[in-house]
């Protein structure tokens, strides 16, 4: 069975095609810059190693889709359309409505769209992903995977803002949290590595990218999660702040000439790590470090201690933890920030092993110290995967 | 030697007459509702009982300074204004520019002007008070007590925000805390208790009253508050969000017709306890837990998680630690809450004893058990006091 994911951005459009016998790849590809005079396509027979790589006008997704379609071709993955027996799509925001992945239809569509104003670009982008599969290949199963759906097990004392209650019945005010799909994917793979039972585990899951948030895990549920209403909240990530205090908005808006959607981009868009460092790379950042730039030291410093914060916060709400699981872009390659901010965190018993860490490996593996009370697990993500997966049971249900 | 202290706010002023030979007080009163149809004084001598309680018209600040000083002879406290050697007066924000209390002269009140826009209401209040009381008596030197002081030692990558860096520069956005001299004045108590150097302390101090706030000490210093920019950052609180995700307010100025001043508004003055559970006082919230109000449960759950979030986030920032502490209004009075924050904290050796915790005192007092790695205390804030002795160190300088 073969299985198609697609994750439409807002100008971009990333997709991978599995083989769901052994799970494997067979073919990926990201068509980019849609709408942009730079757009153009990227594509693998991961199989065989046939490419194509070309600039070309993408005006829009639908002319982004037909492309896919023909590349896929074109790179010998496909004899034909039929041999999809479905495809799965990432949707960030599917709020309190969705609680699983669904298979696609007309009154799915119709509540992703009513969440628009929860995830303007970004659920604006999966239905039109979404849509244009169904133009192109009306008899393919569609299947909306979301965001937000691992998160949906949080306590209303999780979720819930300390704001009028009228906020939260009327415009749906609460936290969503997000990256559900790689929090719960890598929970399950750790529980696995640790030989638990999944339901057992009780974790705090550090998915640390150019967007990061922290999951704090009690017997295999999100009890809590660090980003909210938005992916704004939480971590201070590659162009994100993060937490700041609420009132800098008004402050802003009455010190500044700032509009409120400028604050709304200059807090998502020239915050985080380039606005303290000039660059939102974490591999340009440990270079400055080295060279004694002081400014990449303390983004650097404001990056480790939000994230030692919030283990120390999830370690409190969860009780007795079995490990803390990095993972995405930093999580996974940055031995340097991992072993930042477990120091000091000795004092729960978190002991990283040096020489463990800084190994490299594409592999799921423990660093932490052999006595280490709690285990420091690096679970490599696989969103697309984990899509694909969740696409497949939804067509078997 | 007589300190008056004063705390000015917008439309009230608290006074207090100290002994400083036994730190003992002499008098007490409150002026309220200043510019409002109800305002009214109340004065106590405490040395004697005498006191006056009346309604009258105080149409501002300058007013009430003058009724305060003739309550004061009318009460039988002071025989001269001569006897007062200072008058110590709150202000909320000192921002970075100052590091201890000071002596107020032209420089100093043009300094604490300049702040205004960091604190509106709160430092044209004690701007007001301290001119009033230059107008009186001249001769009686006023000193500022800023509640930012204590929090001046934090390091960069604790009171940074993640925003562009001009903000900072151009805006002086960044952490400043507040109930600094609250967090101080308990921690040196707390060392007292402990029996140990005050500047060898490691503590988490908790300030929950109706404002609430949370301390991070190390070595006796301030290395980290929930409070930030202003005093709506961090804990839920009587009438405040604390921290929500920021783009909330983006997304209120668009899909709603709330001004930004409206929506400062709302997080300061309608959010928190109140906007949860329909009342912001704590004991009421307990009787309608105890009456089944599911609101009112949800209102103290969240409450209480906050506050042991913050345990943990501090703990995991400060390392090891001697003591938590508790203080102000909910903080030395409400057992049950005390012990709701305390649950689950065993794991990382905060052990609460219950015969002890719920023993009424107004002591200084220690009610974990007797072997909890690290100590639970209860310490009444004295604020007043405080301010007083820094009154006091200030003018002999």
């Amino acid at each position: 069975m073969k299985i198609l994911v697609i994750n439409s951005g807002s100008s971009s459009i990333k997709f991978k095609l599995f083989d769901m016998s052994d799970e494997s790849v067979i073919c990926k590809g990201l068509i980019e810059q849609i709408g942009q005079a730079n757009s153009g396509v990227k594509i693998t027979n991961v199989k065989t190693g046939a490419n194509v790589e070309r600039s070309m006008p993408i005006t829009n997704h639908g002319f982004g889709i037909d492309m896919m379609n023909f590349l896929l071709f074109e790179v010998g993955s496909l004899q034909s359309l039929a041999d999809i027996a479905a495809v799965g799509h990432r949707v960030v925001q599917g709020a309190d409505v969705f609680k699983s992945a669904v298979l696609v239809d007309a009154d799915v569509l119709r509540k992703i769209e009513a969440l628009i104003p929860l995830a303007p670009l970004h659920n604006l982008a999966s239905i039109s992903g979404i849509r244009e599969c169904q133009r192109v290949s009306p008899q393919i199963p569609n299947v909306a995977v979301f965001d937000t759906v691992f998160h949906q097990s949080m306590p209303p004392e999780a979720y819930m803002y300390a704001l009028p209650w009228e906020l939260y019945e009327n415009h749906k005010i609460r936290r969503y949290g997000a990256h559900g799909t790689s929090h719960e994917y890598v929970s399950k793979q750790a529980a696995k590595l640790l030989g638990k039972d999944e339901n057992e585990l009780n974790a705090i899951s550090l998915h640390i990218g150019s967007g990061a948030s922290v999951c704090a895990i009690k017997g295999g549920k999100c009890v809590d999660t660090s980003m909210g209403l938005t992916p704004l909240e939480g971590l201070m990530m590659g162009t994100r702040s993060g937490d700041i205090d609420p009132a800098i908005v008004p402050f802003l808006l009455e010190y500044t000439r700032y509009t409120p959607a400028e604050i709304d981009a200059i807090m998502n868009k020239k915050s985080g790590l380039m606005a303290i460092a000039g660059t939102n790379d974490m591999r340009d950042i440990h270079q400055k470090v080295s060279e004694g730039d002081t400014k990449a030291s303390l983004a650097l410093a404001m990056h480790v201690r939000r994230a030692k914060k919030y283990i120390g916060a999830y370690h409190a709400i969860i009780g007795q933890i079995d490990c803390i699981i990095f993972t995405a872009g930093i999580g996974e390659n940055d031995a340097k920030w991992r072993a930042a901010v477990c120091e000091g965190l000795e004092i729960f018993g978190i002991e990283i092993d040096k020489a463990k860490n800084e190994q490299n490996s594409h592999e799921n593996r423990d660093i932490s110290k052999d006595d280490s009370k709690i285990k420091i697990l690096v679970i490599p993500t696989d969103e697309e995967l984990a899509i694909a997966q969740k696409t497949k049971e939804a067509i078997e249900k």
